[in-house]
């Protein structure tokens, strides 16, 4: 950030009056732009037994495998982001259930919430992020070929609620991933 | 939002290519400058049955009854921001537990967080957000003077724990409050 959005003016980095770190302020009108982490909403669908996945048509992560995420709008609310990102992302109706992966992302700035969702007609088709979207049997998922940790930490979490036949939330960090 | 904040320009409201909603773009560099929600993290602190509450020192509610919450920071997990809210605003240390609200509150663009938490020692004071901050039993606790819907939520669901014994998390909207 170089430029108030307010006034156009410069912005600097220092620590406001009250506060303990630095934010980037306007030298011009004085406003505080703070920075706070971005919310990712997804889900993890079900049809049969089997757990619907998008292979990404986009970076970061081309040509990985993830559930439908993606970063929540205003305007909506959480669970109604992750159905949205499924229509979006697999054209597919879902069903929201209950919260289960709550997963801070320290590095990338974000935070994974994600669903358990049914599928209720198996009906789905790649959209404009995706190459392809598939049904998979739990014993298919391409663990090796995952995009990113927090898909790992809701794919499983989602398998093990299934076999406890609970609806467990896992709040978590993302291990971080090496910058290369 | 008038100026693009990486080269000072000014920006416009409009619908990027493959895009689906009206977003502040730079008529200059390009940039397309995305608002998505703020996430709130906040807890109800428990020791010997009793629950922590604060008396807000500023607006909006000032003079209202609240539990520990405010905005979530860069570099910390969700968990982390509700027990430093909680030492900020209550000057208490707690034991962050699981997490039992997630309550979307749209008219104010934001999505609120609620963990159950311990506090192991009944120290706590006023900090500079509170006037005053309390222990209170169940049965005294200030329901018309709270300050935010969601913050009945929490502990409505935080008491319906308690007496459940479990450790359920409720997804929901806050109800929208009348823009005087």
């Amino acid at each position: 950030m170089k430029y108030c959005n307010q006034c156009g003016q410069t912005v600097a980095l220092s620590v406001p009056d009250g506060d303990h770190k630095p934010r980037y302020v306007c030298m011009s009108c004085g406003m505080i732009h703070y920075q706070n982490p971005l919310i990712v909403a997804g889900c993890v669908p079900e049809h049969d037994g089997r757990i619907l996945l998008c292979k990404r048509a986009i970076e970061p992560r081309y040509g990985f495998w993830t559930v439908p995420a993606g970063f929540m709008e205003l305007d909506e609310s959480l669970p109604a982001a992750a159905a949205r990102e499924t229509l979006e992302e697999a054209c597919a109706e879902v069903e929201i259930g209950a919260m289960i992966a709550s997963v801070d992302v320290l590095q990338a700035r974000q935070v994974h919430f994600f669903f358990a969702a049914k599928l209720p007609v198996a009906e789905f088709a790649a959209g404009p992020e995706s190459l392809e979207v598939e049904l998979v049997t739990p014993d298919s998922i391409p663990w090796d070929d995952l995009a990113f940790p927090s898909v790992r930490i809701a794919v499983e979490q989602y398998l093990r609620n299934k076999a406890s036949g609970r609806d467990d939330l896992i709040v978590c960090e993302a291990p971080r991933r090496k910058l290369l």
